[in-house]
């Protein structure tokens, strides 16, 4: 049994990714953290809540995190919709779950404590929680087996030319956990996710298959017309669901090491994962990170349409 | 009584500061956190202990904090010397007591939350610390009365042309603070700061006062040479003690409720702390903070003055 | 005879400032150069020529120099309204001359060649132009006595917190000509400019005195509503014609040498000017500026208001 | 036959591209200008000076330019060691031509002015003198065929992870050539100047062909050992001759459109140059650039290799 913790901002691909994950038979799933990100921390949290009841998983307790980046301003975009899940959040039912009373960060130390083991957390927003529980309680850092991020993009963003969106949200945050910090992190860039884009054969699987599978791709029509403006791509990029998988299934991913910074700036680099490639030699100045670049595509989707259609 | 807890990095003028704080009768001293600064984090700790010691007071709890900033690398200087109180550091003898085992975030919010009243905290080096508290547990807020920061400078900077020294290694965690967050703030900047500068007999008065007074007197000379090279005053400048002295005597200093932004960038004002002086017609876009710009020089010194000359 | 050439963007306090040197009897007006800054270059190269035909001086050529800044997009307000005069550029007349073919650099170069003394340039709109005269044809150097530039505030800005409205649009040409070039330059900042804000009384002696001084008086209002708004500042701020008072009279205003450097970064402090006020030991890493901070005010907009009222 | 205009700080792989364009029959070499880059404006002038004795072409005129770049402080590294060939400066004998007496902007002005038809541009060092003639004399841009730039590299950098030297070095007149201008260029970037790298045996052929190749090789083992150690290759990178290559048999390689822009922070970034890859439906902002990403590699080694062997 793996244990996980979710730390996401729902959002569509979030939702797929915590359905991946919700009745999984290899995962303790110990709680869910909220945080700003797709969109503002209310709507990530009901999201939370009511996407867990959907999956028959109420019992799993969520935590509110924060509800802004580290150090600037609000960053934001319409992939998501006005409700975070592409106008279709309110058609989901609502969760009889209320949150955990906690802190995101509290909750966290938590269940790590409690822990017998190291547990996984799989950060798919923005990555402020981590960075705040990294920083103000760096003890409990050998409670936490790895950090499996879905962020950042070594080859391009998706937001901008350069930057991918969790990371542009909050890049002091990302810059603390991907290149300060000596937590094991495995990153799911755009470099692996945009690969593991799938079609309207997958959506019609999974979406007849069971009526969680029908809700989660009755969200994804406005977030596909986001991709197909911003990056030319008329297919649904379920960037979350990878990193879930990546957590249930280590190795799935084939990463590389790299020495990672992220562009804090405000120019046009502004929330960009940048790794060194350049393989001189002289040693790395700080950790590397596994970033993951490339997978068995279709085993991957496969993996990901198998649990939706199966599991619920 | 006043509840304080010091946020610190000792460091010469904030060994002055706690000796301010360490025996007031108005003073009810919760504890002390330490962050990485002026030195780093091993240094302050080891210091804190050894200042309260010296001042009679190894009963008050320390904790460590942050041994980084936020998001960017170590940045010093040279003002407090190799062990940060000007090569003083091995001569004020050593404590017996040790650290709280705490981080000291978890720290703060437990002496919070275990207060009957809210604590003014008074953060006097680097932002990091509160900047994390702030962060990750929001929901404590109300259990701070006011944070009194040593820090920024309106006009101008010392250890670069534009930046404060606090407000420079983590101008992170100063955004967060300054411009931000919703808790009050009383800004103690270089402004005011510089302008309460003691020279020769002041530093004689405190130093043939009693021991303590001469243990803290005879941490100065490197630091006041660092002055007379930066910044042309040859002059002790007790920047942490001002703010103490606002903590211990709310009003003591003249305040101006002005918005304020910091410079996280890597350009010419990094680290800066920006006022709008415009006085235009259009409302702030933020919280104003109430900052220090002057005080009744005299009276203030003497207050500092009179404090240690007559408590130990 | 004080030769000059004038660089500028009208802009209502341009107007000002052209009027004032056009009919001096102590000025040779080589040229008039024109950049975009308050408005664009069509706009501020045609209320160039039709000022100096108000003024008489259809005679003194125009060159039209750099319709955007070194290397960043359009920066922008609205202190001068949508024709650059407050409304009121196509109620002055329209000038019979034509603009001279050259490019504004070109043209500075010829002049400046051909004059058998050193000329002082006056800028009083955004760099542009002066830092590519400087960068491609350093040559001409020795030919240039002085530059007066109106920018920048030391204190504080206009535009921003932190900005003043001609550095900021072309931050990179400020710091070129003002911390990495060894022209001789007075700066006029608003430190100074902001001190002589005249008032109703000035305008009306202005404004009643000739037909010129009711034109450019007709232009003010929309460009005080904007001083009002964005600074709180219920008077005319006559930036420009400042720097040409100087030019005219060296000395008029009291100067401070300063090393200076310019904010190219997107942060909140783009566009600032800063000085190093910290009278440390250490040597500058360049050249001081002749900063003007002060002046004899009273004398000083006497000065501006006996030449619009006598010489027209 | 093609009139060139090579813009250079020579520079190692410089002397190659020079001496690629030198004694070409299909190329008419109007003149040669220098810039600040590899090493100091005196040292890259010297070296065009006696490349181009070398060469057999003392008759090309060279005229100086920009001494540094447009608005930050110097960079450099130690690629092309202190004399800037490698420490084979003084060994390739001098040249008894002097420079030109114009300055380099002035100098290309009227070389574009008086040639007939539209010249090529191929600048291979930092963008300082483009800019500066760009942005200064605008009126004779119909006169540039195309710029031939070498530059920038969309993948990664070599001086830092994202930045390729040139551009690193001057990042403000790239952003002004590459993301503001309408001049058509043609980038060379590292993406296929790194794929045209040669061993030893092309080394070798070039060196033991006659005497320009002997002295050519001669000044590559620091240069080499340079990427070696910051890029962990072992081969030579003959970056501006692929960029003359391209001037001289247009086509030679493969272009993509792109719309770019240059980080002109002082962040992680800074230097690089980023293209918007994501395809979008929305329109570019600006004028797109054919970035030379591809190449029939052996066809363009063999080629040079070819020009150098048989034309000396």
């Amino acid at each position: 049994m793996r244990r996980l913790i979710i730390d996401t901002d729902p959002g569509v691909d979030d939702a797929f990714a915590i359905a991946l994950a919700a009745r999984h038979p290899d995962v303790d799933l110990l709680g869910v953290t909220t945080v700003a990100g797709n969109i503002g921390i209310e709507h990530t949290t009901r999201n939370a809540l009511n996407i867990l009841s959907l999956c028959g998983r109420p019992d799993v307790p969520v935590a509110i995190g924060a509800d802004k980046a580290l150090c600037r301003p609000p960053r934001s975009d319409d992939a998501h919709g006005s409700d975070g899940l592409g106008g279709h959040a309110y058609n989901i039912g609502t969760s009889s779950a209320s949150v955990d009373p906690r802190d995101a960060v509290t909750f966290m130390v938590d269940l790590l404590t409690a822990s017998p083991e190291p547990v996984t957390i799989v950060p798919i927003g923005p990555l402020t929680n981590i960075a705040l529980l990294l920083g103000a309680h760096p003890g409990i850092k050998p409670k936490i087996d790895r950090l499996v991020v879905m962020g950042g993009g070594i080859a391009g963003g998706n937001i901008t030319p350069t930057a991918e969106f969790n990371v542009w949200v909050d890049p002091e945050a990302a810059r603390r956990v991907l290149a300060m910090e000596d937590v094991p992190v495995t990153l799911v860039p755009l470099d692996v996710t945009m690969k593991c884009a799938v079609g309207d054969e997958w959506l019609s699987a999974v979406s007849s298959a069971n009526a969680v599978g029908r809700e989660l791709v009755a969200m994804t029509p406005h977030y596909r017309e986001f991709y197909l403006q911003e990056m030319g791509r008329d297919e649904f990029i379920m960037h979350d669901a990878i990193a879930v998988a990546e957590a249930i299934r280590p190795g799935i991913l084939k990463t590389t090491p790299l020495e990672l910074d992220v562009d804090c700036t405000d120019g046009p680099g502004s929330g960009a994962t940048f790794a060194d490639r350049r393989n001189g030699l002289k040693p790395p100045t700080h950790r590397l990170v596994d970033v993951a670049l490339d997978a068995d595509t279709s085993a991957l989707t496969g993996f990901v349409r198998d649990e939706l259609t199966s599991r619920y």
